[in-house]
């Protein structure tokens, strides 16, 4: 556990035991890599906590976590953790398999996930929420940033969220506690390279 | 599999299978979160891929990863995945554990730390290195930048390589394939609020 002082002793009547179980609101941002890839480590984090972790993956093909999905999977199946729930869109989210289009409209499909996190959250059923690439249904408009911004600035309990992907619209790094943008100084694609196993998936 | 043209291909007479095992230098760097996180999400895909990982730990307190280290231990004991290896410099590294002078001066541990690295990179020990924080003590010149950087450099086979930490020098930035800033955007700390359970360690 970190010791230490901070600059500032906040005056808000809590003691610093309450001050570290205070709900996070994170966001990774930015154009380079280790957005959602630090989303996942904080995921083994929350698993070694012993808490209910909830995956959603705002991405068509899912095949680009699959190392990471396997390894979550693997740590819930110990039972020496929290569970894990893994939920993809691009898969028509697990909770409606069996109801939904193939050929659903992604909008449509990106409102579903959405509204699955609001009933989630309204009810507590995860301790720790990974939003994956949450910002590219916000940014072509499928949901509404101020909604989604009110809910989870309103959000019960203590539920940690962490939402990826570039360009996170304002609102939300304003609602956020804890922004890191990622910033890619260096790319081996720019030289042509391809994607590495498991490196890039 | 990301699909998809690079905007430019290397005349190097490689196949694109090639090019997609080629070992990286990744860094990554700055003064913001999910440098270490991201990192440790990496060490996941090495797994799921069946790697063995070795993970070494240049900080001398070990609290702060605990749970990413327990989730890849209960992982590596699964035997579904790769083997992970975990040395810790605070803890005077596992493979001198009996030897070391726990009053060792942090410097010679460090160094000891490198000497290893050098010899699992010669013998091709782990397909994935996380060097964490390996840039503090090039930082304070406990390990020499140049001599990293040649080893790194020349490393045989396909190994990659994680380093993280803050003011990475400009030498290992130039030897890299990948590089990633983590830049703060906002810090809960900065508000005066303590580190948070599951999320700082």
């Amino acid at each position: 556990m970190p010791q230490g002082q901070p600059a500032v002793v906040p005056d808000d009547g809590l003691t610093t035991r309450a001050r570290r179980d205070r709900p996070l609101l994170i966001v990774h941002t930015g154009d380079g890599k280790g957005k959602s890839t630090a989303a996942f480590g904080l995921a083994l984090r929350g698993w070694a906590q012993g808490w209910p972790v909830g995956v959603f993956q705002f991405v068509k093909s899912a095949k680009w976590r699959i190392g990471e999905e396997r390894a979550l999977r693997t740590l819930a199946a110990t039972g020496e953790g929290g569970a894990v729930t893994w939920h993809k869109m691009g898969e028509g989210w697990s909770w409606v398999q069996r109801r939904i289009d193939p050929g659903a409209e992604p909008a449509e499909a990106a409102r579903e996930g959405w509204a699955q996190i609001r009933r989630d959250l309204a009810a507590q059923t995860y301790q720790l929420y990974v939003l994956d690439e949450l910002t590219y249904p916000l940014k072509w408009g499928w949901i509404d940033v101020d909604e989604v911004v009110e809910v989870l600035r309103t959000r019960p309990g203590r539920q940690h969220v962490v939402v990826t992907g570039r360009a996170a619209p304002p609102a939300l790094l304003d609602a956020a506690d804890l922004v890191t943008e990622m910033t890619k100084v260096k790319h081996p694609m720019d030289a042509g390279q391809k994607g590495q196993r498991g490196i890039e998936w």
